[in-house]
């Protein structure tokens, strides 16, 4: 079966699915994107991804395409066309066609809003198996990474340093302080050396992550303890355990960063606990039903 | 009568002309591009753009879509087709189509090329009437601007904001040395206080420009001493005079900066004098007709 994907009011065959030269998508990145994961059917945490595409979108001017009711019509029916229940739903609303200039069109134009979805392997029951190695990576991105924008090429250069390194993320730190910042599709955290579990606080340097905020939820309502404090790539590398969170990622165990071990070089108990709450959020997660 | 826009090996209506859009360059801004000035049928500086365009492709390890001499085809068609004589070549090549994922595609695929044309005004003959406004703003870019690629999201909205204030660009700075960089879309330079044209030394931080290049070696055949060497918000302040280059502003005085004249608010002696330097760089450069 060819899969369908939503393009300005129309739903098309993928590979005929296109877009103009002229969209600003294309000539400027000028765009914003999410990803949301579909388990079982049902959104994760699409209150989250909404709010922040939302903010992403006010942050850079960019009027919404339509209602959250429609966007969310249009990926649940994105999601029945392609018949995929277990996937990653991919939204992308850039500034629309005009004239090639840098500032925005003079005349209005609609935003554009391309919506498509891939079929993932069901969720990870295996923690030990669904660990990874990683590699460091200067953060050569811009000031605003706080904005999930389409300008991903300093991303890509460093997920593809990574996976020439027979790793699966970049994890990058700021060259002037050398503190990690986060991956370059994924929050990063530590559990350091005195057994603390540490993200990097909210700044303009790094995306406010939606599994990140989930999580910190979680541990919240727990009762587990977390510190929100920068860490230094020497403070990584003596930390105990290491673990990424993405939409598509969820809690994955770092056992390997730059070719050594982390701690012992095995999934340790602290990401193991992180990734069962973390299944549980999403397999028990109602609230954003579809 | 409809322009001819350049897609992939076919020359198509520009309204129909279209990308996939799993393109890497809509998904990741994963692309290069140049933009040629064309003057009386000939390409200007061409060899400076092309030469930089490989080199952008080989700083983000993506391979050229064909050879020069049928990329200098390309545009000569285009051109062409279009009837433009006096006009804007844009050439764009992005990492082709392929299922998104931030690595390249593991799978090579070909690069696609998009090349369109646009008419300008005849070249500007009245300095004083080319002279503009410009404002200042924090350079929010990657670590990596001396690559021409089309993660442009930072310098629109610098230009945007620029628009909003009734000038026609934005002189960025580093907000962490009030150190100026460039424009938003052109390189800056200044008449500084004593006299001496500054220009700011190529490094990562800038774009190195054709028009800049092609002044410079303008100014050494001439015998007129300049420098190469940064200068701060504070020196601009105090500049005696200041102006633009780019392919499509050529030499442009900038007479006021956030509402404040430069100098005494009037297009000076020195670039009045470039101005007449590269007006006839343009008009006589026929080593590279096409």
């Amino acid at each position: 079966m060819s899969r369908i994907a939503y393009v300005n009011g129309r739903y098309l065959d993928q590979r005929l699915a296109e877009v103009n030269i002229e969209d600003r998508g294309y000539q400027f990145g000028d765009g914003i994107y999410e990803v949301v994961h579909l388990y079982q059917g049902r959104f994760i945490d699409a209150d989250l991804h909404l709010d922040r595409l939302d903010r992403s979108l006010r942050e850079i001017r960019l009027p919404s395409p339509m209602s959250r009711a429609a966007l969310l019509h249009v990926l649940a029916e994105i999601a029945r066309r392609n018949r995929v229940t277990e996937g990653l739903l991919y939204m992308q609303v850039t500034r629309g066609v005009a004239p090639r200039e840098h500032a925005f069109p003079k005349r209005p134009v609609p935003p554009a809003l391309v919506v498509t979805v891939k079929r993932i392997p069901p969720y990870p029951t295996d923690v030990d198996r669904w660990g990874a190695a990683a590699i460091t990576q200067p953060d050569l991105r811009w000031a605003r990474c706080d904005i999930k924008t389409v300008n991903l090429l300093p991303n890509c250069l460093a997920r593809q340093a990574a996976r020439e390194a027979g790793a699966i993320e970049a994890i990058l730190y700021d060259p002037a302080t050398d503190m990690v910042t986060e991956g370059a599709a994924t929050s990063f955290w530590i559990v350091d050396e005195a057994g603390s579990i540490r993200a990097r606080p909210l700044s303009q340097a790094i995306l406010p992550g939606c599994t990140r905020a989930a999580l910190l939820a979680e541990l919240a309502a727990a009762g587990i303890p977390y510190q929100e404090r920068e860490f230094s790539l020497a403070e990584m590398r003596r930390a105990r355990e290491a673990f990424l969170t993405s939409a598509t990622s969820f809690v994955k165990p770092i056992t390997q960063i730059d070719g050594a071990p982390v701690g012992d070089g095995q999934v340790g108990p602290v990401v193991r606990r992180l990734f069962e709450i973390f299944a549980r959020h999403v397999k028990g997660d109602l609230r954003n039903a579809a």
